[in-house]
């Protein structure tokens, strides 16, 4: 049995899932006419209380539209330095918006409104204006650490103050919602913009949703268009969604609850020196004695797949094809390495 | 009864295909690990003589991924001016490439290689410098008309000569093939890069395919990326382009038969001038005495649907979905407009 | 005694210009403290009764500075096809601030309104939203064709109704005030932003001037830093613009005077088919049964430049070092060709 | 007497080089025929034995035109976190160029091979292509320090092996150089594009210059076409370099010994905490217990400016037009704040 915990995006569509796939009325989205994808956006937009939401094939879209609608080339955008939107998605700050980045530091990947505010560019032409705050939550590189409200709040007031966009990656943002409690709506009012991935816990084969005020969602159909983000019978795909919210977002703090006893295995082997604080479905190990390469490579004989995170750093990530069967077995395997 | 004409982008996937769809075997493409789509991938790459394949949401997708592989920053298209890629993906030839364009006029979108000739820049400073010639077969703004290779090879010739690339937007590539019965290898070994839509007259509900060199298509996997067009489990949408591979490419001949029925119908109304030669599976009438909107309007009013394609044009595309019985019900309905 | 007329930029300071260069007061632009360069941008802003001035170190950077100030990404700019700005910029456009062009043809580069108004995109995912028209005077391709207010107004009326905003390339606008009698001042209430060109018919030996409102003057001075356009000690250059507003103004009709006899002189040749009507300085003259390379050839050997501005076309242009001396000399030179 | 330390860039030129620019012989540059260009160009070429060099309007433009030719759209610059590329240039690495950055800290603004053998991403569709490694000498906000060959030997093995570009921004690497007594040719040989400064301690009223190869240089005249900084006869301008570069570089010592002296009048003062060691002609004095616009205003009321450099630092730049006498006036003045 492989136990795969590279990421939550591996996971294959539960039965129920598939269903509703296959029986969902489609249409040609690029006309506007896919009644499930028009039903999808309704969905998700409705829980958070926003205007309107777009559909898109992947995170990486959804995140990289919301940008380009808060920059202009010649501007600025603040985010953490181990932001997905930095790291991950192939130089796309500027590849596709010519924005010049700011990268804060910050304990566990989360940055504060004071760093913020000392961060802003001053209005002088030898430096590109800030024009946007991007947050990231629960946050990937910070061992899947959360934001609550009250540390966006203060953010959100600065940025009204300064005329500042504020965007939301919230690839998971739904694992720190059945941890905290706080609701989407009250996230949905605190951002210009949240991307949602329905691909990473949630468990959908494909696809994120961009949320935002009406005005935004248009101008980001016409940015997805260029990207070659529109799809036609894409009812397909957003049947998963809808699916995912309806049945699937619960399920989430079992994943938590396997991270943290997975958290603990881990704790209790000689090479690894530390594990971050697991706040969410992400686990990661900073090993000692060993590189990466050698630790996942004992992992690998052991058919327990996992990524590299830094120089010294493991990711382990669970997810619903992880269960408690899984865990178990992961105990085991583990003990012997 | 609903008659849409609009596009072949409006199908839904036949039993068949969806049987096909949700039986496929699926993995995460973003790792490589969907088995689907490397299949896919591998066939049409095989079928073409090309060394390999991208499966990307949308035929933009892939067009806009080839030019950017074709161009830098101060480079210059060479197209029709009617091409697609210049008139429809919201000017992604500047957005997404920072190319500037030539564009040439010619009978029914066509151009030909003197044309090209006389349009590539001169080494300096005060010119873009001119990296490629996109051509587009069918030709959607030309009536769905055709290139034969004897067309294209003489244009290959110059491009290699001054070392400028080709790319083919092929989104109705086997519209014509099936038409002139020339292999996909033989047009394979002309193009560096060719686009094929797999949501038009295939039938497929998402998704086209760059073709290229290896090298090519691991440079465009990065502009993928960042596009925000890497999926996760797109194999149940990849399985439906191994279907329509298999099973749906000789039956273009049908829509072919019911194009040119149906424009023999559109000829013999007395506010149509002019049908433009139908090739393909596209029917091009030019209107006298009623505008398109109103023209259109009264199809509407009989349950037809049809785009406006220029101040005086009205365009119709047959598809699977418009069978005999469609056909007939058209006739009779346009009759009485 | 070589005869260049390869266009009106080859000049060099007349005496006095050059005493003004190198008499005049200095300081560190950058920190907007040249006075010399203060003094040329407000001179001019009053001329034109526009709010302010960006003095710049060419024509091409104050079009292109005008193009980012009016575009954003995925937008589209409508401009003659033969615009300097499209043709003669490196790409600049899209290089730049990645916008669309729609090219328009007209008689002697000149575009009408209503020509305008029938290539506004519309309001659609596939297009570029068009926010700017660029006009061109006196347009270069046109023959030094003049456009006169009255041509203007119904285009200004036209862009105001649709948001669009409108700029002038006035690299040789002076030639056109000169001719029609029309101030500068009615020219800067048509124009959201005009460049104005020192270097050409004004002598200057180098810079251009963007004239605009304060915000956008504000923006185009961070434009033009990222261009690396910010100079230090620029008022040595800036005082020959003074200096060519206050004497070398009116003498551009004594260019115009000449260039209509050199037009007279070359229609006399066998050689020429057609003179364009030579409405200032510019002089375009097609030839026949003598390819342009061959009719340069045989100018250069009695030391005559001159430049090909097409397939059958050489372009002649007057300047303030092209006197009567010249004019009589040319004459009898190119009676033996 | 006001004595201006914010910039070495706030020069005027001395009689000889005015005497210089006035009387040099000028062309259309755009043509390529201002000899006095040419001579500047192919000067300072030889001087750092290096194939080709281009005259341009600032310092600014130079290392934009450097990171173009040397990046894609999607690839990255590695540089310290202080770089004034960084920092300085109104965000054009991404505004101009669409590359990421990879900003690296180190002690005084310098960074080392090792540090960047670890930045280089490596070959993943998440990452943007690492393709260039950019320098300062002297580094600015590393208060004049300086980077000497042994230092830049091993990052340039480096670079070569992984197939990276190494670009310099040398604004004031003459600074360095009569301080090391390190040859311009061994930093030539060290470099694919060097940019030069002849506006800061050169004592040039305008202008800098690009080093790089005949390829390099070539494709660099078509950038610089497009950023607007083509000028017609800039020969006046480019006089001055060639006469700083024959009388005004020994002196950039003096600057040097003086910045020595103002440092240690600065370091007595009791709210000046630390001198940054001064290696050049830049002194960053850090204050404690008042903040940097209070200390300015002070140092103001007495007629002497300075620019603020960070939360608690102020910076002087020594120059031509600071001399001894300016150096006593200065020591006599801050006594008394």
């Amino acid at each position: 049995m492989l136990i795969d915990l590279r990421s939550d995006t591996v996971t294959r569509p539960t039965p129920g899932m598939k269903e509703a796939m296959f029986t969902a009325p489609v249409g040609d989205d690029v006309f506007g006419e896919d009644p499930t994808v028009n039903a999808l956006e309704e969905k998700i937009a409705k829980l958070f209380g926003m205007e309107a939401a777009l559909y898109c094939p992947s995170g990486t879209m959804t995140n990289q539209i919301a940008i380009r609608l808060h920059t202009r080339i010649q501007t600025e955008v603040i985010c953490h330095q181990h932001s997905h939107i930095y790291l991950y998605e192939g130089g796309g700050i500027m590849a596709n918006s010519l924005a010049s980045v700011k990268l804060l530091d910050g304990n566990l990947g989360k940055i504060t409104a004071s760093q913020i505010a000392e961060a802003i560019n001053p209005d002088d032409v030898h430096a590109a204006e800030t024009t946007l705050v991007s947050l990231e939550n629960t946050m990937n590189k910070g061992g899947g650490s959360i934001y609550i409200l009250d540390e966006i709040k203060p953010i959100r007031t600065l940025c009204r103050e300064k005329g500042i966009k504020l965007h939301l990656d919230g690839a998971r943002l739904f694992n720190a919602l059945v941890e905290t409690g706080e609701s989407p709506a009250d996230w949905g009012a605190q951002f210009d913009t949240i991307s949602i991935c329905l691909s990473k816990g949630l468990g959908c084969p494909v696809g994120s949703v961009l949320l935002g005020s009406k005005a935004d969602i248009k101008r980001a159909r016409k940015v997805r268009k260029v990207f070659g983000g529109g799809m036609r019978q894409a009812g397909f795909l957003a049947a998963a969604g809808i699916y995912a919210l309806d049945h699937q977002v619960d399920r989430l703090k079992e994943d938590h609850a396997r991270a943290r006893a997975l958290g603990k295995m881990l704790e209790a082997l000689p090479s690894v020196s530390e594990v971050f604080p697991v706040a969410t479905n992400i686990v990661i190990a900073r090993l000692e004695g060993i590189s990466p390469e050698s630790f996942m490579q004992k992992l690998a004989e052991k058919e327990i797949k996992s990524v590299k995170f830094g120089p010294d750093l493991v990711r382990f990530v669970t997810h619903h094809d992880f269960g408690d069967e899984q865990l178990e077995e992961f105990g085991r395997r583990i003990t012997t390495i």
